[in-house]
Order: structure tokens, then C-alpha cells, then sequence
């Protein structure tokens, strides 16, 4: 399992993604699973990726190597719109899956899904979920976060508290907060928990963080909230119920 | 879907319920999903039932018709531990599993799952888990809550603020907080939550309550808490990233 987490602000986007890969529970191994491409100033593209590790890489791996060729449809770089790049994205899940699905369904699941999310000069930042299906969403103001993998743990507190307008910063934690609720109860989620954060119009990200196992903001951020949120509950009014 | 809690405190136990039962998105309905059978100083049995509705319902049903018959294994007043009484819960969902089971497969799942929580006279207070295999597990110390149907959304405030100590009332608060998460994410999960509190030695209950859609106090509850979140969340350390 996995989790990831893309966040549309105003004021720009911010990806976050776990590290943990498994294949059974005594076989495991840390990966990113964020990818970032850019271009100068014409394109910023940010992946994230679940499911298949195999899938996933192969995909990221074709999409780099593809990068320069000029090809509509193969060249991120060449997409018109995040739209256009996100269909890049699809078609090679699509162009990966047509070539290995067969020969690994008898293994597992050969399934891949992706959050891709960034901007392209002459358009404002964008945020897309690609199904393993291949087709894909968009976030908007009413949905401003996509989330791939374990997403329930961690969902109740963004939808409590993320919107459009939300800081970027209290955005980012937030939403290691929503990280570490999924840690504590899904073992195949872990850290270290990859963030990045991109504001608009600048083509490239200078806020890229890695908060590892032993990283002291993240836990003493763990250990504070916790804390807090029982005071915060102690100060709510008690139920209007016999005791 | 249903949510349903059982919390296994020092000071006795709680239990909490949603009511929604529903045969697609087009056929939902409202019911109680929780039953408490009272033998005088000797028994205090409550039973959160979810899964396939006939199939629960004929376990209850079942049970009710069987109370006073005296017969071991199928009498929960009979039953000398809570022990028991979860195995005579178990005993008459395989006897329903048997008889209707096959009836059932062709339109969908017919499997039912329970948390039992109560008390025996000679005994503490006590909380189990049935699966739809029928066998079942017990709460303790280092897990002192245990859930059925979608569990996910409302297990992060449960990890964090329950422990056997807390206070019942805080419980209630924490428990309407982890139905709130659910019910925002999960359509299927439904007002009115029933909500039962139970103390140590009392044989019977007084606190118990049904906090319905348009509650005041569960309205405010909501609101209160989403908002006192942001102000914490706020009020935390600003992550050591560059922006």
C-alpha cells in the first residue's frame, strides 16, 4: 500500500507522498514515489504514484526518457496544458500495461495509479487522479485535494480544514497530520513522508522536504496534536445524556 | 455500510451505533443497530450488529425468542461469563448462517458481524468482536475499542485520545467526533447515532441517547470541533521547510 496526497491551494500546490513499498510483510523496501519534471519555465509537473512498484517505475522511466522527443502524447514537456501532460501520463500506464499486464496478473495486481499535478506556462497550477483504469479527475475549488492509496485514515482531517484558501504551510501540516493518522493504522504506509511545495508561476520548487522516522519536527508534531486535540475535546460541552 | 463502536473503559463501557441501512444508493432506510438484553442484577448484554440486515436482524430475534429457556449455548441469560454470552451470539449467527446462508449468496452478501459488550454478575464488564467466520476476539487494556462496518475514517481520534482511563464522558465526545468523520465520508453511514453508556456493577443503563440528524448539541459539536481544529493545527510549529 501507499498513500499520497495532492493539494490544490490558491496560492499554489503542495504533493506529499509516504515511502513504504511491500511485497508480503517480510519483504520490505523504502522508495520515493515523487517524481518531479521540469522544464525552465514552461513546465513543472509533480507525480506521485501507488500501486505496482514495477508499473509505477516503468511508467516514470518511459516518461523521462521520452522528455525532448517533441512527440504530442509521449513528451510531457511537449503537453500544451496539464490536461494534455496528465494524457501523457495515461497513455504510458496504458502503453506499460499493454506490455507487462499478462505476465504479471499470476503475481499480483500489475496496477498503477497516479496524482500529477503542476502547471504549464500560460495556464494556472492543475491537479489530476489517474485511475488504474487510465482515465482521470480533476480537482476544483469544491474537491481540493486527490488522495491514491490508504486514503481513509487520513482524510477526515482535510476535509475538516483544507480549502482552497487554506496557508500553504498550514496546508503542509495538515496534511502530516493526515500522514501520520494513516501510519498509525495502515503498517504497509510509512516514512520517510515526501512534501513539496510549488507556488504559482515559479516553474520550479525551492520547499521540497523529507520528514524521516527520527525527524524531530515531525514527531514532536505527532506527539503535540495528540496532546491537544484531548484538551481540545475536554473543553467541548459535555452531551446533554444521563450519566 | 454501518459504523458501530464499542469502547471498554475502567469506568464501565459505551456503545455507539449509526442507522443506516441501505440496498443501494436509491433504497436506504433507518433502523437501530443496537439491542440490550437486561436479566435484573445478573445480566447486562448490548449488542451493535452490521453486515446483511435479515441476517442480523434473525440473530436478535433469535436470541429474544431463546431468552428464560435455561438451555446452555443458546439462552444468553444462561450464559455464567460474557464469554459465553458472546459464544451464544456466535453460536445462533452460524445457526442462521446455516439455514439461510444459501438462499441469500445469489443477491449478496449474507454475513453478519457483532461487538458484544457487557457484564456478568461475578465478573467485569467485557467487549467482543465477532467476525462473520463467527469466531470472535476480546478488547483489553491495549486495545480498548473495537469497531465494525467502515472503521476507517474514525479510527485517528479513537488512536489518539482513548485509553482505558478516559473519562465516559470524554468518551461520548471522542465517539461522536469518530461517527462525525465517518458519516462525512461515507454516505452509507447514517443519524441517528445511538449511544449507550453503561457502568461498572449497574446491571442496567440510564445514559442512553439518540442523537438524530438535526440534534442541537451534535450539530454544534460538529462545527465547534472543525473550527477549534484549525485554530490548533494554527497554533503549531511552522514546518522547517523553505517555502
Amino acid at each position: 500500500m501507499t498513500y499520497c496526497l495532492g493539494v490544490l491551494l490558491e496560492s499554489g500546490l503542495l504533493m506529499a507522498s509516504d515511502s513504504r513499498t511491500s511485497a508480503g510483510i517480510d519483504q520490505i523496501a523504502s522508495v520515493t514515489k515523487m517524481e518531479i519534471f521540469e522544464n525552465g519555465g514552461s513546465h513543472f509537473v509533480s507525480i506521485l504514484s501507488a500501486g505496482n512498484l514495477a508499473t509505477t517505475q516503468a511508467v516514470i522511466s518511459t516518461l523521462r526518457q521520452s522528455l525532448g522527443s517533441g512527440i504530442i502524447g509521449t513528451d510531457l514537456f511537449a503537453a500544451v496544458t496539464m490536461f494534455d501532460a496528465t494524457q501523457v501520463v495515461a497513455n504510458t500506464l496504458r502503453a506499460v500495461m499493454a506490455r507487462d499486464a499478462d505476465y504479471v496478473r499470476a503475481y499480483g495486481d500489475p496496477t498503477g495509479s497516479f496524482i500529477v499535478g503542476g502547471q504549464v506556462s500560460g495556464e494556472p497550477c492543475r491537479l489530476f487522479e489517474i485511475y488504474p483504469a487510465t482515465n482521470y479527475i480533476e480537482a476544483g475549488p469544491r474537491q481540493p485535494f486527490l488522495q491514491i492509496g490508504e486514503s481513509k485514515y487520513g482524510k477526515p482531517i482535510l476535509d475538516r480544514a483544507i480549502t482552497p484558501q487554506t496557508d500553504m504551510m498550514e496546508a503542509v501540516k495538515l496534511s502530516l497530520i493526515s500522514f501520520d493518522a494513516t501510519i498509525r493504522s495502515n503498517l504497509s504506509v510509512g516514512p520517510p513522508i515526501d512534501v513539496l511545495v510549488y507556488h504559482n508561476d515559479q516553474f520550479t520548487t525551492t520547499g521540497r522536504h523529507t520528514f524521516g522516522q527520527d525527524d524531530d519536527y515531525f514527531a514532536a508534531l505527532r506527539t503535540d496534536y495528540a496532546a491537544q486535540i484531548i484538551a481540545l475535546v475536554e473543553g467541548l460541552p459535555t452531551p446533554p445524556m444521563n450519566t
